[in-house]
């Protein structure tokens, strides 16, 4: 995004860059202002306060950070987490972790559109659950979970559990206001809402006591130490305004985008996996013609670039465990891509995908 | 520096910023190349493998890491810690944390140059002793640690004792080659050596098992989760290929500047605190007609920025924690300030400081 290149360029051009928020100098203070102001631009978009936000290296330390600072903190709370099979691999490998440190996670079954199955949910809560996790929007497929649903059987049956919730794809994209909302713990990602790639942050509802993943200095109140870098606070700040001041705009294109796009695909056979009421900015489809990596590369040739499963996961070469946990068959797994859509995204990008898929068709299906 | 900020400009206006390490499309496969050509050369400057380069989020993070990483995955090698109590803060809480979930962790006492007993070395390193935690070069004093004295001791008495040293000061500034130096884990932070804030990395000696602080994609050899930050991995190499190259010469002219400028706060009546062996970058002195804060306050209505402590506790006030270990009375200790130097420091420094130190003494001395 041009306006984060402009804000970085200004930023280590000037003498601020210099400051360290921690020093008593003039420098240091105008670097902890400027620090201080990001907290409070990203707490105003989301509607909290500025002391729940802390700012982290990426989505992966915030969930990292949310899910053990919570139930380290917090050890009469219980020893139980609910989550699902669905979850990204940060939340996923951080349960495994816990599943083998003295903790018991049950996950709940999702079904064919990717949503938890609510009777599980109840049934699973436990008074010693002490978390919930769960991602608001998937990043494979893009469902969208109904968090009041989560949120409403939460209240009812245990109101002292903790709610997660993963936003990285949501963030800037979807309406998220955590305290209105009612969940405890937001985690966010920068490069995702077109920030740069090494900045992150966290919401956490004011009250809740975390024990830091990360301790030294004792910056942001003690939750996050390590100087801060105000210019990646500055650029999260930034992309995440930009973001939501685009947003209801972008939806409405991304709507007639991501349709018609869908029944390109359909058109030439493809099937479609991700949820009819998900996020207009992910497209799971299945083209049983094409190894999901054959088309991958394909369709790079046309200057789209495309994922097989999560690019986290991409190099492991696995079928995807959210295709699985949704009961997609196998066979058709191994076909699916996953097309990611932006606000930057264009209507001719849909007629470009049609060519592209078209000659992919000629010259590499099965 | 200038060469950081061309190479931000120039990275984030080009196309291979969107690109994630782990797609596997050629937009993913130029930003992996980009970072494990990081790597590659951080770890070339280091005379290390580029396996044993992980890229974090600065000092703070890879400080946390090799402490606790190490232990948590060596549960075998026993549960003691010796370090000193004139440790970063990161360190001293990380002690801290430990020592309240069953470790047992030893302070050696240092002497008036910040030189560690070595005879309270010996005798402190046990059957059961899994890592010694010491800086290289002290954040507050510059007192240089003489890393084969620890290294030789170390081998005498337990050889699988394993050595982490914080080279957060010492990183670009004296020869490191910790595979020759005889230690395992190394941690450093980019912003001292003018990359950026919010990049850092650590040297984990080949074979060396660490259970990772941060877990989910896996990536980074799984060491270290999160997407990688091509742009801050490159800000990182670029700056510490630039801070060796220009190490020797830089060391050379700070010898005259710190000899000067120390002349010049003893010709008003000041006590120098930093050790006479110690690294010309970082100078601690007292002036007693002062309080620190004063002539921090005072020096910088001159465009002098300099430090009580370190910035990371500058704020809670206290006096130093280093300077009491050393064993420095503590009516003194309330005046010391820390000047910091850079290869980008002057000769006309000097005067300015001279300048400016007359003049707040004329105004503001008790």
């Amino acid at each position: 995004m041009p306006e984060i290149a402009q804000l970085i360029e200004t930023h280590l051009s000037s003498y601020c860059a210099f400051g360290n928020p921690g020093s008593l100098h003039r420098l240091g203070v105008s670097a902890m202002e400027s620090y201080s102001n990001s907290r409070r631009r990203v707490a105003s978009v989301l509607g909290a306060q500025s002391e729940e936000i802390i700012f982290t290296s990426g989505g992966t330390e915030s969930i990292n950070f949310a899910i053990r600072g919570y139930l380290e903190a917090n050890p009469r709370k219980g020893k139980h987490v609910i989550s699902t099979r669905t979850e990204h691999k940060a939340t996923l490998a951080v349960l495994d972790y816990l599943s083998n440190h003295g903790h018991e996670v049950t996950y709940i079954g999702v079904d064919s559109a990717g949503e938890p199955n609510w009777l599980e949910v109840e049934s699973a809560i436990r008074p010693d659950t002490a978390l919930l996790t769960f991602t608001h929007v998937n990043n494979e497929t893009g469902a969208i979970l109904p968090v009041s649903k989560l949120v409403d059987i939460r209240n009812r049956i245990n109101r002292s559990a903790v709610i997660h919730l993963d936003c990285v794809q949501s963030l800037g994209k979807l309406p998220l206001r955590p305290s209105k909302d009612g969940v405890e713990l937001v985690s966010m990602s920068g490069h995702k809402i077109h920030a740069v790639k090494g900045v992150g942050a966290i919401y956490i509802k004011s009250g809740i006591r975390m024990q830091p993943l990360i301790i030294g200095g004792g910056q942001q109140g003690g939750l996050r130490s390590g100087t801060e870098s105000t210019f990646l606070a500055e650029a999260f700040a930034l992309a995440l305004e930009k973001s939501y001041e685009q947003s209801d705009a972008a939806y409405l294109k991304l709507t007639h985008i991501h349709n018609d796009v869908s029944s390109v695909i359909q058109s030439f056979g493809g099937v479609i996996l991700s949820p009819e009421n998900g996020s207009k900015y992910i497209l799971n489809a299945a083209l049983p013609m094409f190894e999901a990596e054959t088309l991958l590369h394909a369709l790079e040739e046309h200057d789209i670039f495309i994922s097989t499963v999560s690019a986290c996961a991409s190099k492991n070469k696995k079928a995807s465990h959210v295709l699985a946990a949704m009961g997609i068959d196998k066979s058709l797994s191994r076909s699916a891509v996953r097309i990611s859509f932006s606000r930057f995204s264009q209507a001719e990008d849909i007629e470009q995908i049609n060519k592209a898929l078209g000659e992919a068709i000629k010259r590499y299906a099965l």
